[in-house]
């Protein structure tokens, strides 16, 4: 059975709490929302008391079920200001899982004490953290791993997220130790740092696989599932995340300069078939078809590596190449790879980090094209300079400071790398979500339902459909690369049948993903987020985006008529 | 006659518009209201070609009412995102009225032009201003005066503005031809540049003063409410705003140290008494009872001076010495009369740059006290460098950037020079106020109303009728020195009954002021504000205010009870 810990680092308590029965068929993000609809004040400030930390793996993460290693990490965010649910892959989930932990809730008044949490069969521990306290990723992960043994999975806040500011992640260590997978957007990292945390540490030693009601039923739903991924995801494990640069550029949709031209003249030094290519050639430690955390059969991340071979970042992903790449028109790989490594450690998110500099750019801090002055930049947040806090708080206080009125955000969250012109269903999935600016809510990429990305129509019901079957990929800590086709409502109907040995069919499944929606959507309306705020920056409504000309024509009405139309279903 | 001059300074073009019959009984802030919410999409991005900016004069600007010389400048806030209306005395309401300028409207592209607007009895003309750009106040006064006459009034943006710095304001000069009175709050210098504007010259000659409907009614309204205000003025004709700061000190509401104690030890050297009593001794060019605009009775203003009796500024009030002295811990008049005339002199709104140097000081960056290292700050958010623009863009930006939870601000403004644990009455002003944190809306004085403002009892009553009394004044564009007492809705209804010969009575005249406030909230709930955002930030609700250990206690549950309430009415 798994249980609840809450954590107070200021109070030094840990209490230990049985799920209730209304939890019961939750984990990840799902479990995440519940718990804060339930528990804090919508309105509450983020870094006071009011807010919480809810550390959750999937409910079919430590399960036989194929990547089902994600881990959720959700609060009211403090950068946008509405719910937030952020998950990374890695190994934590699943150790949790087989930990018996359901969710860790931090809570309690805010401190800079920067604690070790330690968990094993035994419980959890609160230990001092004055050694670690500073320390970039890379370094306070070895540190941790010499003085508590290889075996640990880690979960860490960096400097950026030490520092509170509101661009910071959660970095949790993959399969080679290293904290390089992140739960990257909404400052989820100064949240969990305004709680005390700065490293939790996970050794799952004497425990088991999870296992479900139906063994046998939940295995065969496996078996299906996995020989659908191994059918289907063949370019993805090839070209990793990166594959679909070139679709994305072809359409036009490519946030190049500061969001200012949708195609990169020199996008084939970008493209997934370059990365795949360097990695080859390259050889020595570069790997592609890597996977982040045990059980993943898509295989899509990789290591990418420098001209002698060695380890520059892993994995190098398409939103962080066109944001640190095209969005800079910086064309070069290594340079890319290079700050994207820099970024995991210090605990930034390389979206928000590519658009800030983007932002950047514009105002001429920073000349367009330069990757040393754009690195040097992302060294200034690591110190903690002025400039550093200025572009370490993200791309609109940023724009704010550095006099841009051209951002690219919703909510005050940055817009992932697809043009919300040329990707509309991807652009209107960032204006819908509860979540701001996230393409990972529901990402319509070229082709994806059968709609044409670069017209305004079908978008909003295609986003509405893969957002419910996403949130429900969140909740049971799968990853989205698993395919958030609505049509894959199947595979996960047949999974849950197995797991919980109850009858679940594939519309079940959509209505339970409308069900989390609809609590995230609550949530956000009592912290004062309406209609109004569904909207892009006006720029996208009045610029032609060279050099196809689209501009964002999604109407509003129709976007909030599906919000108003899924709030008052009933559902589950 | 008059009319409504649309600008777009863009497209070089001036167009004429009869007043229509909706607007007729409209002036300053209501008219303001009433054509942002016909005219603009309160979605809008506030720097965008869909926001507008709008200046008018009040509605008894240019007639024989004493203290109607507020010229109201109107938009959506780039500071606060919500609808705003910020308002000067000086001269230039009543130079524009008599002109029949019933409002300007400046709308169109955004743009950097910096143009000067000249506006006499032929007409208005877009002149090139470039010899004026970056100019401070006082030297570009100086010199339109110089090129264009010394009968010009002059309405000039500053260095803060044109930067489109978020804490910028619009200046309009006095009868001493200087630009010392500021519609600061709201960043309406921003917004008035964002259109073009540096400058607008009014000369009235050949003019004559705005004649009632019925001179004989207004007349004997005007003598009743003159003599009023002759009786019951007398203390602030003498120790001028500031005369406020003891009795504010005693109840424990003095903003001290940022906002962390509600009572300066060194009260008695910022008092009124004190203001008074040094500008006696100094003699010179110093005076009190002086006045900012013609017909003023009250005359609250005053020339502050040095030593040798040289003018440092005119003029020293209540909101700047607390929040550039107490709250900084800085106790020399004389330090803070210097920085109060640099922040004028560049555009800057004293109120948001006291609250955000004193979170400046909180984050270590200038230590408490030092009103050298302050002063250097507002230099450095003159010259644009960097630490300049993060405190140039107000309390909320600058506490983000340098890591300060503790921001007195709602809706993105600060908070003015009363603390709302200590004066609960103004701090429920402040969040239910349309315009963010703001004092002016309805400023609930110790002693006011017979309401304890230390309690929580009655302050919600208290400022909504207060609120919708300030409306009406603001729209007929009387100073709110005339006293913002409910029960002087008797005055108001004599000028209005003299005005338009028609029937008022006090009721009408608060049911009026009524109708105002909700044309403004339901602009605020189109551009997505809800009462989730009518709220302090948490520390003023935990915080015990030393020394009298007051929190802030009145039920937001009634406060939204009483907007509520506002809204369902129906009334005029």
């Amino acid at each position: 059975m798994s249980s609840i810990y809450r954590i107070d680092i200021g109070r030094k308590k840990v209490t230990v709490e049985d799920v209730p029965e209304i939890y019961r068929h939750l984990g990840g993000r799902g479990l995440s929302a519940a718990i804060l609809l339930d528990e804090i004040d919508p309105t509450t400030d983020p870094f006071s008391a009011g807010n919480k930390c809810i550390v959750a793996p999937g409910l079919l993460s430590g399960t036989l079920a194929p990547c089902s290693g994600r881990l959720s990490v959700g609060g009211k965010s403090p950068l946008t200001g509405t719910i937030k649910e952020s998950n990374s892959g890695g190994l934590a989930a699943q150790k949790l899982a087989r930990l018996g932990v359901k969710a860790l809730i931090f809570e309690g008044e805010p401190n800079r004490e920067g604690t070790l949490i330690k968990i094993n069969k035994r419980g959890i521990e609160i230990l001092p953290g004055d050694a670690y306290r500073g320390l970039a990723n890379y370094e306070c992960v070895k540190r941790l791993r010499e003085q508590f043994g290889d075996r640990i999975a880690t979960i860490t806040v960096g400097p950026a997220g030490e520092r509170r500011f509101l661009n910071s992640t959660v970095a949790v260590s993959d399969m080679d130790g290293i904290p390089t997978r992140q739960a990257a957007r909404g400052g989820m990292g100064a949240l969990l740092s305004s709680k005390g945390v700065k490293a939790i540490l996970i050794d799952d030693l004497g425990t088991s696989i999870i296992q479900p009601r139906n063994f046998e039923k939940f295995k065969k739903a496996c078996s299906v599932f996995v020989r659908n991924l191994i059918d289907t995801k063949q370019i993805l494990r090839k070209f990793g995340t990166a594959g679909v640069l070139n679709p994305v550029n072809s359409v036009g949709g490519l946030p190049t300069r500061n969001f200012s031209r949708g195609q990169f003249e020199k996008s084939q030094e970008l493209s997934g078939e370059r990365v795949y290519d360097m990695i080859r050639e390259r050889g020595g430690e570069g790997k592609y078809a890597h996977v982040c955390c045990p059980g993943c059969v898509i295989a899509c991340s990789n290591v990418f590596v420098d001209k002698e071979g060695k380890s520059i970042v892993s994995s190098l992903e398409y939103e962080t190449i066109t944001l640190l790449g095209a969005n800079l028109e910086v064309s070069s790989l290594d340079e890319i790879a290079k700050m994207n490594h820099r970024c995991n450690d210090l605990g930034l998110d390389t979206i928000e980090t590519g658009v800030t500099l983007g932002v950047a750019m514009e105002s001429g801090l920073v000349p367009f094209g330069d990757a040393q002055k754009a690195s040097d930049m992302i060294e200034e947040i690591g110190k903690g300079s002025l400039i550093g806090r200025v572009l370490g708080n993200g791309a609109v206080t940023a724009g704010r400071v550095l006099g841009v009125t051209r951002i690219p955000a919703v909510k005050g969250q940055a817009i992932p790398a697809y043009d919300p012109r040329g990707l509309k269903g991807t652009g209107t999935t960032c204006i819908l979500t509860p979540m701001g600016a996230d393409h990972t809510a529901a990402n319509c990429l070229p082709g994806r339902g059968g709609v044409d990305c670069t017209k305004p129509d079908g978008q909003v019901a295609l986003t509405m459909a893969i957002q419910a079957l996403v949130a429900v990929l969140d909740t049971l800590g799968l990853c989205i690369m698993t395919g958030s086709d609505p049509a894959n409502d199947k595979f996960l109907a047949g999974l849950m049948s197995g797991f919980t040995d109850e009858e679940w069919t594939g519309e079940k499944v959509m209505e339970w993903g409308k069900s989390i929606l609809r609590m995230e959507h609550r949530f956000n309306e009592a912290a004062g987020f309406s209609s109004a705020q569904d909207q892009l920056p006006s720029f996208f409504l009045t610029e032609k985006l060279p050099p196809l000309g689209h501009t964002y024509d999604v109407p509003y009405e129709d976007a909030e008529k599906a919000k108003r139309n899924l709030m008052e279903e009933r559902g589950l």
